[in-house]
């Protein structure tokens, strides 16, 4: 791809989704948008099929796919979202998929995996790579390499949440200042300001990183690709891409403003305030556009303001960490 | 009231609460499906403006009112969900209410009253009676009493859940064998099956209650009005009602299928299934439907069954509990 997609390709990936991807809800709260001083609108993609967004770039993926390819099969790595949006997305269309998971990954998202109909490869992360063990399936299987963010097709596919949220506003007469979603390699945060921008030309769209892995943020303010210092050290484990992709780089400097970064501890009193005052379950790297949101980083006062709750795959007892830090529980 | 309300009342009340109410999503787990060996849908009122359905009720008793009436305001009682919900429904409408709420109620519940902009009066649980001061203030300002569940506006705004719910199903082509609904007084449950039975005659409609609490369940066994033994000792704070009411009874005689009755643990684990795999915050009371299809009461074996988790209003402390019962954290 050397042009850049457009408005018009996430309206493809929405009629490929139609009946697939779940309308999730445009949730407002009274009280938390009287203490802000604006309206604050959150699109719950934790309660998207598979808890996250991720089906909508993986189905969007295999569906665009020739059907010679398909029969072929599709390979993808990951611990997480990812893994459980592309397995899924195989099942509902009939595509084999094999998923390569590190050995220690959480028994629950190995058995999820499982349970969606891929087949899970599992290596060793410290002695193994990942990316050549799912080359090497690809090369003999025949299989298509499905990325979980630097590629059109995912990146138009995620942005059918931003086009969603941008018609749920519209239809509730609300014009919006501003959005921001998470963001790891991009997919969801180019493809929301796709999404957003063809309905609401005017809207800012804003990426949210964690501290400390904010490459986007520092690629967006230096104009060139940033690498982040550490793989890992985030609760955000959903947010750990070491640098912006090839595609979504070039797309990210058109089409988002500046980044947003936020603490691990402005995460979990992010989780708090959905947990009790919009009764949804985030996961932390699905937390950190409404941190930044709630802390003012994302201002909303006197402003119109929508943020993408990503995923809810969050393991019990980082819930309960989130939820013990609760000044008025 | 004689004459029994019907499916039209709560076609009335649909159109009163157009715009007002969220149209929660109709949620769906292939996991959980594939477990229970059929289809379970999950109605999300949790999601609904102030954390739970109460405000169907409310916002449609105030919205039926004479125009004279809604001038003198609106008073009623309760510690929970009906306090937050008729207080929106206040604010939204412009009616003045008075909530009567125990002076040892949880300080965030009050607040949130508060915060909607009732007059929040509290009373002695053990000195005083609620029922009086609520009915001298109505009294001595003309306000108007609204009940939390047994008047025909009440109910038939509560249904407005059930009308959704059943819309939602047969868009996905879904006809729905049973649903079921907590019940505290019947005013959710009996609304409920005229909303469904309107769309899908065939399907059967179920109170769910809390084991201890069962009043509507053996009234329904005896064919006459059943008290319970006991105020209080379930977890499940908002369906501790003492006996069917008046208009709910003849109605949930008529209308309901045999009474669906849960343990509190059962109510926990359900709970937990709700946060791990739904992504949704339900309080206790909430989740009995729920227990009810899990648990295999409510059978969901080669059926399409739907369940409301109709409120989210849970303290840190109690989510944490159920958390920790988690078999697979």
């Amino acid at each position: 791809m050397t042009t850049l997609p457009t408005f018009a390709d996430v309206q493809a990936a929405a009629r490929r989704l139609e009946g697939i991807a779940i309308r999730t809800p445009l949730l407002e709260n009274a009280r938390v948008n009287a203490k802000l001083g604006g309206r604050l609108f959150i699109k719950a993609e934790c309660l998207q099929r598979t808890g996250s967004f991720k089906i909508r770039g993986a189905y969007n993926f295999l569906a665009s796919m020739s059907e010679a390819d398909r029969k072929k099969g599709a390979v993808g790595w990951s611990s997480g979202n990812h893994a459980q949006g592309l397995a899924e997305a195989g099942r509902l269309l009939g595509v084999k998929t094999t998923i390569v998971m590190p050995a220690d990954a959480p028994a629950l998202k190995v058995a999820n995996t499982r349970a969606s109909g891929a087949e899970v490869v599992l290596y060793d992360r410290v002695k193994e790579s990942r990316e050549e063990i799912g080359q090497g399936i690809a090369k003999k299987t025949g299989a298509t390499i499905v990325p979980p963010y630097d590629h059109v097709w995912i990146l138009t596919g995620q942005g059918t949440a931003g086009l969603e949220l941008a018609e749920q506003a519209k239809a509730l007469g609300v014009t919006l200042d501003a959005v921001a979603a998470p963001c790891s390699g991009g997919g969801l945060s180019t493809g929301t300001a796709l999404g957003v921008k063809g309905i609401m030309p005017n809207a800012t769209v804003h990426a949210g990183e964690p501290a400390g892995f904010d490459d986007l943020a520092r690629s967006l303010a230096s104009g060139q690709k940033e690498k982040n210092a550490k793989l890992s050290g985030s609760i955000c484990d959903a947010l750990l891409a070491p640098e912006p992709g090839d595609v979504t780089f070039p797309l990210a400097q058109k089409v988002l403003g500046p980044g947003l970064v936020v603490t691990d501890e402005e995460v979990l009193d992010a989780m708090e305030v959905a947990f009790r005052e919009f009764k949804i379950v985030v996961e932390p790297g699905g937390a950190v556009a409404l941190a930044a949101a709630l802390t003012g980083k994302l201002p909303v006062k006197g402003r119109n303001v929508a943020v993408i709750c990503s995923g809810g795959n969050v393991d019990h007892a980082t819930f309960i960490r989130a939820l013990s830090r609760a000044k008025t529980a």
